[in-house]
């Protein structure tokens, strides 16, 4: 369901389960594999892939949430949610480098799953990222909705939660929602190039991982009352 | 002054008063419009237009704010302020999805309107959006501000408040302010179309308008003092 | 070290002690030629520019900061935390426009004070903006994060800060870091152009400067926990 290897410095996570949609034994395999990339020491970065043709994850498992017990494998439905948004919360602030190949369609959790990488490179081709939430009739949670706004600019996270845009690689990219797009066959390579270079920056995970946690935790600095030129001008208070 | 018109589920609002300067008299009728869209039912969207060759909106009727006794028409000055803002803060709650038709100029109040919207389109050959308060010597009331600020990127935000930014199509869908261009004799059909796609989202008002009062409104999610990944990490009580 | 020239409505502050790197005398010498800024009246702008034919200003002055007693002339190194960020703090709220020709490599305090500054044009072919702390083990001041993320789109800060990305000119023009880009040759006159046009907003300096206060200062409204549509629907609270 869930590999990890490593190669030197870097971690490759690869999500093999199909459409790789998310129950809680799915949640707490990936857990497990970011257990040990963080049980690691030195210079290390991760990349995330799928080994689908089509998808990198479709979403949440729907027929579990719909009815678990008809799919046990699909583990403790109760306790999914929690779970799963803690998981995206721990994937947000990894103390390393994350770096995610999107190969195909990322929906819905899929897409959150990428958006808490630090890096995104997306099939240039084929295959659309989109928060599907509102063409459904679900509501988005709020931590979702903060997700997208903390990584995305203004225009283009309103687009994202409110019109369920579907977002091609090349629209993603000129919008600021994935970092690079590449060939479908060039696409792991550019992703564990990408992870070698950024692999020194993982070797100091307290310093690396602070700061995510400075920017995306709790009394982020960023939400401050106050603005930059009130900061700089007492900055003996807000170090 | 202000008509609305019904083709299915696509609403055209048409302002056809010149270069559609605000008085009251304006604000009343166009929440009037707005009225008759909130009263029905079903998948439904927006669009506004200007029937003028050359304006959009073209800012305050500044004639009228000057001596408003001498144009009766335009309706209460003292209560204008405060129903302008209202309205603005209205159109950009509104349960159904908004786009805008920029046909031409729009200026200051008429700038505001535009990106209380959803989704704008500009003409791509003419015409320009600008909050023109700096170069005119006025303060920006801070509502008008935090509007800006929710709806664009840093830097084309800082652009349009501080420098009075005139932004042509082009340069204004570069940098997010516009979604896209069109030329003019285009311009209302892809208006037309983009509603019509649109309009099975505004079918579930509630769901639509709750959204969009969690992005706009009162303790707005997105301005919690913590970031994504504390309100990942306590989902429960963030939901 | 720093001169100050003024033709016209624009003043130009000139860095010229080589990579420009920033000691508490740096710091002092640049706030004299802001007093003088400060103390004209009428129409003005203010140009920043380098003498150096690779450097815009690189940094701390490392040399000093890890041995002041070898570097008398550097100045109190006691003081250089606090009066260096409030002489940030005083560039981002000056209250005429301000201009930056980065001719060259701006890097860590170098690229805060480019980013301080209103309007960013860089050489195109040449020279690297960058905030390098995770590059060499430092954390970045809560105060400097909180300038990137009021200056910069989501993305383009997140890149800057996690992964001290180097941007080019053209890459930082289209990520929205800077506004231009010019040949080297031509960059210290289209400062001057830009600053002469922007001169006429600093005629009216309590304007001006109050709107940046109003942006960046105390309890920005920028930061309100409500969003637009309540501040919009409540504006008599806040005006």
């Amino acid at each position: 369901m869930i590999q990890l290897d490593r190669q030197d410095s870097v971690f490759t996570l690869t999500m093999d389960a199909g459409e790789n949609r998310w129950n809680t034994t799915f949640v707490r395999e990936f857990g497990k594999a970011l257990d040990e990339v963080e049980a690691s020491t030195g210079p290390a970065a991760l990349v995330t892939r799928s080994t689908d043709a089509k998808f990198f994850s479709n979403g949440l498992d729907l027929d579990w949430v719909q009815d678990p017990d008809a799919h046990p494998e699909g583990g403790d439905r109760e306790v999914f949610g929690g779970e799963f948004m803690a998981l995206m919360g721990r994937i947000i602030t990894l103390p390393v480098p994350t770096i995610c190949a999107i190969n195909g369609h990322a929906f819905g959790a899929g897409f959150m799953s990428a958006l808490c990488h630090d890096i995104r490179i997306m099939r240039e081709d084929r295959g659309f990222i989109c928060a599907n939430e509102m063409q459904i009739g679900l509501k988005i949670p709020s931590p979702e909705l903060a997700l997208f706004r903390h990584k995305l600019p203004a225009n283009a996270f309103f687009e994202t939660v409110q019109f369920a845009r579907r977002w091609t690689g090349p629209d993603a990219q000129a919008a600021g929602v994935v970092q690079h797009v590449a060939a479908l066959e060039t696409l792991p390579e550019l992703a564990h190039q990408l992870a070698e270079q950024m692999a020194p920056l993982g070797a100091n995970r307290e310093l690396f991982g602070d700061q995510k946690e400075r920017l995306f935790g709790e009394n982020a600095i960023l939400n401050s009352p106050h603005g930059a030129a009130h900061l700089l001008k007492h900055s003996a208070d807000y170090s």
